[in-house]
């Protein structure tokens, strides 16, 4: 019932039953012609397994059933496969290889095409936080730390923030992309004893025809590869999960200084503006840590291959790859139409009527009462401001110790938070720097 | 592609999408007719609605596309519901009702027919783990520890050791499908305003007519049912993953004591004897404990309704019944169809020529030569023994000093393991004891 | 460095180096006396084992180093146990007992100490969550979902809400603490061969005499126990951890309902009133899934002794007993001091101008005006109230349809949250019925 | 009592209390010096708090207890400091910083000391991995698929396989060495805003002294750092494990491959060669995932600094390091000592009678008797050895079709497993490679 609610429709079908078929059939396509490139299957023989590899081809909720039997959907898959052909050219499918290399090299194959969409979506939500951070390089708000009102920002530097852990996380993603997704072919036991001595050159092959690197060795009980690609879509959802929470917080009804564009509504409750997809993207970066640790733990696998830790790992790899991507998704359609109210932002940067700027205040203080003196005394008003609902400002103002060394004048600058802001522009500017770097890097590539 | 193999029809099934729909449709029609019941809403109307609230009515895949936009799939049930009724009838429906109820309730529904069928196979479980031990009480093997060879036992003390586990873990899950699963009913905010003072008995009869507990207050943000459904279900998949890890042990070429009725075979490898079915619910359980941690996690939710940590439950929630239930089902077609080869349990315990009985002739040895010079000399004899590869008992025999204090027949009769069991057929008695106690219990008991 | 932060010394001190050194001890002279007990032993030797095993002898940190050799602590114990001995005694020190069931049964008494401690924080806890629930049975607030204000509700019900969680998981809690620590007595394989017929008489004598229950047979590989426990302090902590976040949020610059007593200051920012207490709360239960996970994942151990699985629960098992236990402290702390300001909870409540009241308003004006037109008139309203600021009762007394039909009074009644609780303060009440009874069954129980 | 069983007292050291603490005065030094070169503080009230900054000057229990007070050890710390100093020094202690600057730059430092041993002993394990490689190239032994004897392959081949997971796995750990280490400096919202328009250079210098990356902009509430380095962790930790399952495993009686040079003896068991090195690598690395989870879950921390989340990090972030780096140490003192034995590995090589190769034979005899029937026939003879334990080579020479078709010198020659090993030796040989060109790139790279 629940699945369409957090996994897109883009997700959800680059990592469906008929993606898994269909990569699992390109990998005895290849299987097939790279044996015929290393002269090792007739041309034709091959071109004619081939031909067959096509997901129409099959039923794949009966492969699914029939995967049970042998805890592999290999098994009925070469199958059906094989009954399709001359028999002479049936015992040539699936050739040297073992259930494990078609499932390992299809999850490749799965990840790499649901990457490279989680990538394009990340430049989709790297690109509206830029954005952000320029619109707003001037949007004054409130800093708050462990919830309370700390000091003032900008809105722009908040989303550079978003910006820099977006384009950093992203950049470990397309690193897995680019170099770690590899084939598997190892045959049983790693050693491709059916193939003769002709084992490595049939791997190079393989690797050349479905585009993936060739590892030093098959890694059938060596997950690296699987835990690298894991930890990086888990940094990547960590990142988004970060801008949901602050959109969800900033969105309260007392803060009201971000709304969805489309927040969801509420018949009963039409003052209602629920952060949708905020929530949405929470709810689907929740379940990645525990996904997560299952692959890590996955990963001693016993001897040559391993007894259900491998087998554990389907699912979950599956379920991390639909739930990044599609967190990814809905931040960049959540970002595209964030609705930023600057107003509501100035007026609870307000709320405390300058308290936020105390300890600027006391830093000026300070070489005309002493640091501790001057501390202790803009506490004491700070206090009374809270009491007196009146401010800090009004405070100070009233206050005859702080008049006989500040100006009104000096009072009013030191608790205009516009002038409190100090890196924080430049802070920015780095940050869109960076991210214009990344982008050139990464304009044209495929890998990426 | 991968589902199948690990989740079993009977799961899916009462798991599945249509489900969770005909939960929530029961919900509905219960709610109405409980409005009708305490005078809130006249009969007629009640059973209009009721009439319509049956899956075949709706097309539970829109459904699922639509609950996106609003982050639940309650809205667009209703709203289908409502159309499907004139309008003075449609605006009675859902009266009071969150979308957290439908869903809180849906899952509670879910869970109970889950729990029922988890139940009926963990004793099925039980049955065969109780038939093992009685059958095998007598079978000697050796008992291993960190993997080595340690002391003698018997098979049916081990399958003891499992039917406790399993009795004891489906006590606790039972626990919570006799008193947690309650119904939730509470409005927005779990005040129930809109029915005025009704709330309580709308609760009431809501309870009654479904068959749930009837919950001190709405739980909404109160997830401490959902946590204890979780635990309960972890520690039985705890229990399940034992006897798994022991068969595919066991099964281990070099062990050959235990085999699978079906074991999986391979063309390829005709000697192979895969344990499949253990495999399987090794894969299902390993995923379980990030599950549960995600759940665990998801608890404290914010003020009256979480931002997305409730919304992270739903899919972690259905997957851990049926990863654990279909785990249940294969651990009992798994131990129906056991092959339990004594003759090899017996030959490996003879592997080290009665060096697993070095403790007790040395403790025979002490009051003749001290409690150190006999262990060291049986140390030093058992290492000989693996040199030579000849065994303890030959090396005994052969040692002038051992002779000097101990028969051959003596010797015979400590190297003999049979003789050297301990409680071990005392504690099988116990468990199986134990386990009659708790099958009269519940026997009949439909709430287990 | 860190540890402190969060672990109080209260629970440092129940679960460090000295408690498990002095519970080890225990097992000890308690197996010794147990085997005089049932004429095993003379009973003077049995004494005089026992007179030794007091912490003071013993150098929990020599041991602790030697611990790695063998991966295990008990071997150096057992051996410094025996060199203060004579000979002839210290031959019958540690008689049948392996390794674990020395860690395991202190586990056990580790786990009795601590959980009785955390039970009595957690009364502790709901004592102030029961105050707080009737201390504010009127105290109007408002009920927030998804972050956004919703309908009111009172701080009463809100606090009867964690008090259902904190009782409920704390029974859960209870159940393990009195029916499922067990002692652990099995000898290498669990058939205590080591003692001959009299080893269950042993294990009797032995759980008698440390206060612990009998399990049906050793329970080494079974480690449901374990399971049980983990899971009852992990819903325990989420339930905590539920307080904690609603705590945080309230305390938030902009709601300002919440404080905590000792709010953490900062010389820097004095107007800040960080929620440290709750804050360190939700630290420590963060960190509880995690674990939790790592316990159930442990629980499928190999043959009669796991290689590593066991190991890998020692850590973890503390680190659960002394985090949620300081949760516990920390919550019962934080709630003591709460300050509660209704004054700002009424503000809150007041900030739409009654739109939260939409449903009740649109559900008067149905009969009048059909209930699709009435919705999306009080609909349009909240809308045109939202950007007028003016609250939805002006724009509502201010309409001409709405007023053809309503009186002034009568609009002025229905935006009055306080009239809007439904079955608000009866779920309050049964809250704390719940409460009473649960205390009541609880009083002079030693076991809780 | 157990934490020294599992942490080795080089990973304690580096990341235990006094380690942190040096790492905060460390950062407390080089701030006062950033601020001096950048002309914000005079050179010799710089070097005057530098000189302070001795951990020796400072208790580090008393600050620990004081840490819970405000939830962090650096406004003790800071004010312990600040005593030691005349009061106009004091006042430029800490100036511009926050706690999080402190303790997120410390983690770093003691990141930073901590990979670089964790990388040193990878390197160790690597050394050891190729060592066994290359000495045992051609010695044969089963390669094994779900615990059950598959095909034929060299011990060499497996310890190819583990070298390859090591170099692959810690070469991502050295990138975020490398290059994901930075300085953490930002004032409470990550502005500087105390610093004027000096912040970044500040910063700059202060990454400059402290050997740190710069990083863009302060990253407080943007944890993809702390994700990355707790996700190489975790797939270090990883492939460690699955070197020890693998030792485990081999070192089982039964099969009596390897054994640890060191194993764990048992005096009450002589006969016992525990693996008790492996078992420790088992038990710390198998607490790692949920580690890794809880530092992913914390990710989202909310606005400017996160309210528990982030101390959430502190101790999980420790505990990651000490024991993957004490796995790291044991998996190098475990390689270094493992005993080898090639005749054991031979005889169960030999256990099956030559049945390992049954698809080889039946590849062989398919030209003649057509694939299906051959197959048929080889598998219905191999089913006759299992049950005449007469083996598969045997078999074929008593049968008339197969003997029709091969010569008793073909038959023997098909089932010598020595002579079908495939790729097996060009693959280790391709591993050597791989890391021979890792060793070179990273000798003398104090960076790694």
């Amino acid at each position: 019932m629940f699945g369409p609610t957090f996994v897109t429709d883009r997700f959800a079908e680059c990592t469906g039953l008929r993606a898994w078929l269909t990569a699992m059939l390109d990998f005895e396509a290849a299987l097939a012609r790279a044996q015929a490139d290393t002269g090792l299957l007739d041309r034709q023989t091959a071109e004619r397994i081939a031909r067959e590899c096509v997901p129409e081809n099959f039923d794949p909720d009966s492969i699914a059933a029939r995967a049970a039997e042998s805890a592999t959907p290999v098994i009925p898959l070469v199958r059906d496969l094989a009954e399709r052909l001359p028999p002479e050219v049936a015992s040539r499918v699936h050739r040297g290889a073992t259930s494990q290399d078609v499932v390992d090299t299809a999850a490749m194959l799965v990840a790499r095409t649901s990457l490279d969409l989680v990538l394009e979506e990340l430049r989709g939500v790297a690109d509206e936080c830029a954005r952000l951070a320029r619109e707003h390089r001037h949007s004054l708000m409130t800093g708050r730390t462990l919830l309370q009102q700390a000091l003032p920002t900008t809105f722009g530097r908040k989303a550079a923030g978003w910006l820099t852990g977006v384009v950093e996380s992203a950049e470990a993603l397309a690193r897995v992309r680019r170099h770690r997704l590899a084939v598997q072919l190892g045959g049983p036991v790693g050693t491709l004893a059916t193939l003769g001595n002709e084992g490595d050159r049939v791997v190079s092959a393989l690797a050349g025809r479905l585009g993936l690197a060739e590892p030093v060795l098959p890694w059938h009980t060596d997950r690296t590869r699987v835990g690298e690609l894991a930890s990086a879509l888990g940094t990547v959802a960590g990142t988004l999960g970060k801008i949901a929470v602050d959109v969800e917080l900033g969105a309260q009804t007392e803060l009201g200084e971000l709304a969805e564009g489309h927040a969801g509504g509420s018949s009963a409750m039409p003052h209602k503006r629920n952060p949708v997809r905020a929530v949405r993207v929470t709810a689907a970066t929740r379940r990645v840590p525990g996904l997560v640790a299952t692959l890590l733990g996955a990963m001693p696998q016993e001897h040559e291959r391993g007894a259900g830790s491998w087998q554990s790992e389907w699912e979950p790899f599956t379920e991390l790859l639909r739930l990044t991507g599609s967190a990814a998704t809905l931040t960049r359609e959540l970002l595209t139409e964030l609705r930023v109210d600057t107003t509501a932002m100035r007026t609870n940067l307000d709320l405390t009527g300058g308290a936020l700027l105390a300890e600027r205040v006391s830093a000026e203080l300070a070489p005309h009462l002493g640091a501790r003196r001057s501390e202790r005394l803009v506490s004491e008003l700070a206090g009374r401001a809270r009491e007196n609902a009146g401010g800090l400002r009004a405070e100070l103002l009233d206050d005859p110790t702080v008049r006989s060394v500040l100006s009104r004048e000096r009072v009013t600058e030191l608790t205009e938070p516009g002038d409190y802001l100090g890196s924080s522009e430049l802070f920015l500017g780095r940050a869109l720097e960076a991210y214009t770097r990344w982008k050139e890097t990464t304009t044209g590539d495929p890998g990426l």
